[in-house]
């Protein structure tokens, strides 16, 4: 296999100023082009510690990819360190004095000196455009070693990933044929889940692998096949997978790239239904996660954030004896915020959340992360109700997991 | 200033299975003490990666940190390799061993062999107290260097820090004082804000640092000093400071760890101010920036997610007329919106936003990152038009922060 080592320049990463999730996602790529990673470094803005790292990493390597100290201040010196190494100079390059030229221009913005320096690359270098920022990539070739140098900035640095970057390293590397599925899991805890396949996981050929992908209340499975032709490894993987479906199934949302959210769109588009939100404690945390997905305005028509009470009352009509009785956070508040919802806006569903996010806030009878949650439809109103433990923002993204999955359920 | 190495061990983290958290954390706590780190480094559950990795940061610094691979399964074989390069053997440590014994006692389970092994040492190690799991924290002395060696669980590893790691390591290295100071600040640039400071950069003295810690919408400047006495370097970066806070004023929205969400909302409960949003491009994002924050529950009241039409005229009562004569996108609608919405909740303020986040929907007139936004208040409807021209997630983000910034100079 490939080798490859993914260093990260800058000293707001070195000391912990900033959360790098770039290396993560660049190993995680290359593995799906069966490109191994073997080392991730992170060095400081300083010239003798990039220089070594570089020396370092092209001797373990064939592949040493960089990201980071692309901007346009004093502290980016990436461009001029690789002048160094490769004992070159910066020159201008028509395309990407074009690219960083038009962006400016497109924003009505002018173009001042700091910037029209990202118009310039070493001059070995080959020029890789950024389609979302002014930084450009760079890919350099000496002594059988590939280097890349990227932006820091996420977006941009995925964007040139990939749009051009990949494809361009499975080009040249010639890598062998790889076949991923990914299986998308909610509900399960990671230790249950491998209990439950345990069998089936000891049992997979040696050239299929199984990887745990787990993050706040989802778990992914990804199988990875090796092999020389692309089409028998996907019959492979595959026929692993239809062993294994039946038994996670009530688990399984989705596949490859699905989001819940978009899975459930989905669903709403092709059973021809709308919904609606009632949200206290998600506070417009899940109508976000509705209306981040491009042409959700197909299936999601509106909300109310009835954070205050007042909002319950006003708003939503709930009544002021089910506040007082029960209180908010309480099954009858959410079934009458479901369902008034659902009316005021004319939904197929209506949904809703009620509950204490934390960190304050709970009592000896609703601790914090006790919420309920509910999905009013013409037929019927379900409820459910949530204990959860994690932070703030856990509780309110995993209460917004919650009622999607219970959605995706109904939409089914 | 000592240097310190942090080495994280585990193909998870190698092959971008999972997230490391810890790097970031150790090097931030690292940097509080006066300790700097000067690299990062990744490698996989490895005998001769990791072999070569202390040997090569052992010649680097003087302290290095490791974390992962200590757990009780085959693949944790971060000990037996501390015992191969330190040339020893594994112990048992009785202080480790009862620690693991009472672990399980306490959960009322019993010790397996597998975990009987959390017991053991090399013979050269100091023992470091886990008080939150069974796998030991260790402490080498060789030839000047200091090694320390963590399990890879975050709660785990900070316990130790915390507890044990961070008070010896600064009793044993009698680290140096050190001090930083953060600005905040939002609606411009970094390379704007940049020249703006560069004649105040350049002057700065040797010992003291700055650096530039961009995110979406943000700049973060830091000032770092170094120095003998800890109430000389506090004075003199506050100098540093009030010298360039003048120029940058109207971008500044706080300092340090505030967040511009944050200090929107300590300013609404000093004027005794609400709000709420009547959201259309945003979607619920910026509900969800406002309560996110704990105790927001005193400004914020509610909200209305009008993303269809239909709940821009029944529940925001926006005129049909506005709507078809300016469109939805239009500085019209959005003033409507916002002083209808704030009436309804009976808030200070009422916001609102309306706009193309793409990546479709763009038209020649409006194309994708046309964005109104506006802010009511009893005297007056302040509006704005941003151009933005990001993704659809960055467009959403910035007409948040956009928003949250104008309410920030409001209430000033």
């Amino acid at each position: 296999m490939i080798q490859a080592e993914i260093i990260t320049i800058g000293d707001e990463i070195l000391y912990g100023q900033i959360t790098d999730t770039n290396t993560q996602w660049i190993s995680s790529e290359l593995d799906k082009i069966g490109i191994r990673t073997i080392r991730k470094s992170s060095v400081g803005d300083s010239e003798k510690a990039i220089l070594e790292i570089f020396e370092e990493s092209s001797k373990r390597a064939e592949l040493v990819i960089v990201t980071g100290g692309l901007g346009p201040t004093k502290d980016d010196i990436t461009k001029k360190t690789f002048c160094k190494y490769f004992n070159t100079e910066l020159v201008i390059n028509p395309q990407a004095l074009a690219d960083v030229t038009a962006f400016f221009k497109l924003r009505g913005r002018e173009l001042s000196n700091l910037n029209k320096g990202q118009g310039e690359i070493p001059a070995n270098a080959t020029f890789i455009q950024n389609t979302m920022g002014t930084a450009p990539g760079m890919w350099f070739e000496q002594d059988e070693v590939v280097y890349i140098s990227m932006p820091g900035v996420p977006f941009e640095m995925k964007g040139m990933m990939t749009l051009t970057l990949l494809p361009k390293l499975q080009e040249y590397f010639k890598t062998p044929s790889i076949f991923h599925k990914v299986i998308r899991t909610v509900g399960i805890g990671e230790s249950y889940l491998a209990e439950m396949i345990e069998m089936w996981e000891d049992a997979l050929p040696k050239h299929i692998k199984l990887a745990y992908l787990p993050s706040v209340g989802n778990v992914k499975l990804r199988l990875t096949g090796f092999g020389e032709d692309l089409k028998t490894l996907e019959t492979q993987v595959e026929e692993q997978f239809q062993k294994i479906l039946p038994t996670i199934q009530e688990y399984v949302y989705g596949f490859g790239n699905d989001e819940l959210e978009e899975v459930v769109g989905r669903l709403l588009i092709k059973n021809k239904q709308t919904v609606s939100v009632a949200e206290s404690c998600t506070g417009g945390y899940l109508g976000h996660q509705f209306t981040k997905v491009s042409g959700s305005s197909a299936y999601f028509i509106g909300g109310i954030l009835s954070y205050d009470n007042a909002v319950k009352i006003n708003q939503l009509s709930v009544k002021e004896e089910t506040l007082n009785t029960y209180g908010a956070v309480s099954e009858k508040t959410v079934i009458e915020m479901s369902e008034n919802v659902r009316k005021l806006m004319g939904t197929t569903f209506g949904l809703a959340t009620s509950g204490t996010a934390g960190p304050n806030g709970g009592t000896f009878e609703k601790p914090v992360g006790t919420i309920w949650i509910a999905i009013a439809s013409e037929k019927q109103t379900i409820t459910k109700q949530l204990t959860l433990g994690g932070s703030r923002e856990q509780n309110i993204h995993l209460t917004s997991i919650n009622i999607l999955n219970l959605l995706r359920k109904i939409c089914l």
